[in-house]
């Protein structure tokens, strides 16, 4: 077993004085003023230990991390139900391009691009009695803990600026690929990534993950299948344009959110998580994958 | 001079026995129910005389037919500002591709393309002060008719159900190509679309555009060089995905709506109406094609 | 009737002094050195008149403008079955993309871009006893001049470096949208782009297209539908990715060539060659185009 | 640990049995005529053991299998210039796609789709003495099996009718992407495709990638890092446009090949390859695909 608190410090020394951090994402004007110097580290292995270096206590928006959450919660909803309305493949293309979604009559590549994520968000809301409660309380159980929270002013800047959004809810619909209001799937769906966690409630909440299914507090979320098949998709359609090069830099299943978090995880193993907002020309936290990198690199510890 | 109704009259009867009429456009519900068995077809010449047979005098949605009456409002108003926002090439694809606007960083194509034709409604909400009334107010000047009016069903109906027009209206907006609310917008665009109009009064509306800017009641709308170019809009531009098939079958500037209706000219010669609510694959009027590659066959009238 | 000789001079004197005179190819070596300070232009009325100004009687490697001669010969020998094998539809795309042949099954969007041409040679390979001779042959029978000759140094050039149109030529066999083998065609096709003529050869040859069918030598080449088309085909078509701005800003069906030609007509009225060898951005002759607006705005010819 | 022969052998039973066995590739004449109702399976253990069923000694052609044998090589001779030339990134599109070549300036988007292949196989002409004999050797020394050869009447049938290959290399060529002559390249990619090889063989060619880069015979033929890279790619790049339903089923590296082989591993444990000739719709061997889903589920052994 490696002495894993060394190791983190090591990294969070390595990553703390790199002189290009990337560059905070605009596109949410609440979210521009986030200080990029903020970095953050915490691991948390299968047997319940847990490491921390830097600001992983602090808050930050999961964003496109929800995403995974999302998804999980639908699985265990309507089960393979779901890939009636959305693929399992790569996309090819950055996060927002919408032509795939004409190419392809309306059902996205992955349940991990925007469009994917908001048919998930169109399940959820024709599933779930009060939508948004009962999916903040879902992640508050994955994370046993009651003080996770949206933050709205979040949720209404992305409301305010989310075309993109819009437009891809709009073309679903189109092709009948959304069964509710866009209005109403996409309030769901800015709250839902609106959640603001620390890297610390974040290894909890994908916990059962790399558990068989079973979260922290040892209740069974999803099937042991159920939870490889996430992993899967993490691995191929986790980092928007940048997949292959996330597997092949650090070889963990994983999900980026452009609020600057990462979460990564080994079956059977652990999950780590990493803060920093600075982001890269493709959208994923820039020191965040330099850190997940030297990590597998110094442990040894990937799926490959 | 040809015998203009003789040759209106053997169109009629060649095109009215025709099997195969196409299929009434369904996506807009309000257009669903009319009967394919309409045919109605309006010649006015440069000189004032007019020539109609069939259902010339029956009302009909004219839907993107009206892009290039908003075009030209928004020409007189603004001039060559309008290039910024809009290109004026074909766009080799069908009418409804949003693939293409996101190459282009936003730009449409052209302004006869659906993305292009909600610039062109910005424009018009900016610079107009009562946008649908003055637009409405402007189509019966040129046209020198009073009657002519919005058909609210129509408007409405596809307000409930072009989510594609609400997809295109959002990515224009992402891309900084919208400046007022995509709500206001598209309430002006519907409504514009949804104009009724006979061939007599189209033939009447679009004369301007054969006769060097100057409309029916010898009034100047546009110059000579902006009636030229939107005429040449109209033939690289004007038939969605069959704009090079009509240019060759025809040889006319012209442009189809959905609802069935076409309209085209020969320059310093005449304009032709033609309304059969059958359309073929691409979405352009199937009779009213064929009808129109007789006259410009029989008459050997053309641009070339 | 307007001075046609003073306008040229007019447009003459405006064009040399242009400072950005656009670039020469450089993908084809051999034009590589072309001096770019070339500039004629000539113009033949249909009743025969002529008139030049500057480098008229320059011999200049004609290049795509062959492409609209090899059409007329084909469309001479096997008449519409042409259209089983290419479409008339604008590409909307730069000339030399193999995107559009993929997703149409490798029927190519129009016989003036490279794959259509292709094609279109492979149809004259395939009916013609000796290919390159007959169609040289031809071309001087057009244009009532046998003094027109291959460059082959300027063919051989482009058979060691035209990978794209091996790209496209296989891509067309790999659909089965080519008879002959792909080094036998190529071999025609780049023979039949090096002919090299001069602005006044060009005028000629090109009569027919504006004389409804008949040549300079009064003979019949196509029938008058038949010329009818290939103008309208070279209106949508005959620019690459600018032929919505040519038809917009000068309204004239033409055909231009990376040698820095460009050949364009007025149905029964007359037909205007241009050469100056930069470029602009697009492929296209940037003085030719600029000389040739000046002239349809000057004169008030146009289709428009 | 499992009963590993045991569970090859109740799947076999299952897979023999399926009535749909796909469609044996026709598009290379040579593979048209092999029998669909073969199936083998071959499990090497990391250590050492092996356990076979059905056609596990049948010899048939690796096809595209071929590219992770030569990307190894590559890597081996070259390390991470190879990165300059080819990106890693899953294509999300069909095997055989251009056009995301041209959208991304020639370089090809992971080193296991055709283009990316042919680019690695330039890399091999160029620092190989005797390409082709030096590859074999390669492969012969991989597997410790001096009797491995490539099949000339593939590697001539391939020549014959590759069109698309040739398409691809020359748009490579044209993007400065290519060092060598085309049909050199080519000729060294499709005698590389032509190799065959039994399931046993195979197991045994890719146990270094299983085993940190050591071979079968305990010679160091990668770093850990390097053969954990070619794992990821495999994983997310292994199965043209299928490769995020094979993570997803089966959760293992792998690839596949038109001749109905697939190779896939789990490092550390064990190599794995099936052999069903008849392919699904998406090009990869559906019994094959199928039978390995059934081994991850019924040993629960997966990198997820």
């Amino acid at each position: 077993m490696p002495n894993f608190q060394a190791i983190l410090n090591t990294i969070y020394n390595d990553t703390v004085k790199a002189t290009d951090k990337g560059n905070v994402a605009t596109y949410i004007p609440e979210l521009a003023h986030i200080d990029k110097n903020n970095f953050g580290m915490h691991l948390k292995t299968i047997d319940g230990k847990v490491y921390g270096i830097g600001n992983y206590n602090t808050k930050f928006s999961i964003q496109s991390i929800s995403k995974v959450l999302a998804l999980s919660k639908a699985m265990s909803l309507i089960g393979n139900d779901i890939w009636k309305r959305v693929d399992v493949e790569p996309s090819g293309h950055p996060f927002n391009q919408l032509a795939l979604l004409e190419i392809n009559d309306g059902i996205p590549r992955n349940p991990l691009i925007n469009a994917g994520a908001i048919v998930i968000a169109d399940i959820l809301v024709s599933n779930l009695e009060n939508p948004k409660a009962d999916f903040l309380n879902y992640v508050r159980e994955l994370t046993g803990d009651q003080s996770i929270q949206f933050n709205e002013k979040v949720a209404h800047s992305e409301r305010e600026t989310g075309f993109r959004n819009f437009a891809a809810a709009n073309l679903l619909k189109s092709f009948k690929n959304l069964n509710n209001p866009v209005d109403e799937v996409l309030d769901f769906y800015f709250h839902q990534c609106a959640i603001e966690m620390t890297c610390s409630q974040l290894s909890k909440s994908f916990f059962f993950l790399a558990n068989k299914g079973k979260c922290v507090l040892n209740k069974t979320r999803l099937t042991k299948t159920q939870a490889k098949r996430i992993n899967a998709i993490m691995l191929t359609c986790g980092f928007y344009d940048e997949a292959g090069e996330f597997a092949f830099e650090v070889g963990l299943p994983g999900k980026s959110g452009v609020g600057g978090g990462i979460v990564a995880l080994l079956p059977d193993h652990f999950v780590i998580t990493t803060w920093a907002p600075g982001l890269n020309k493709k959208g994923n936290s820039k020191l965040g994958m330099f850190a997940l990198e030297q990590f597998t690199t110094k442990t040894n510890l990937s799926i490959f």
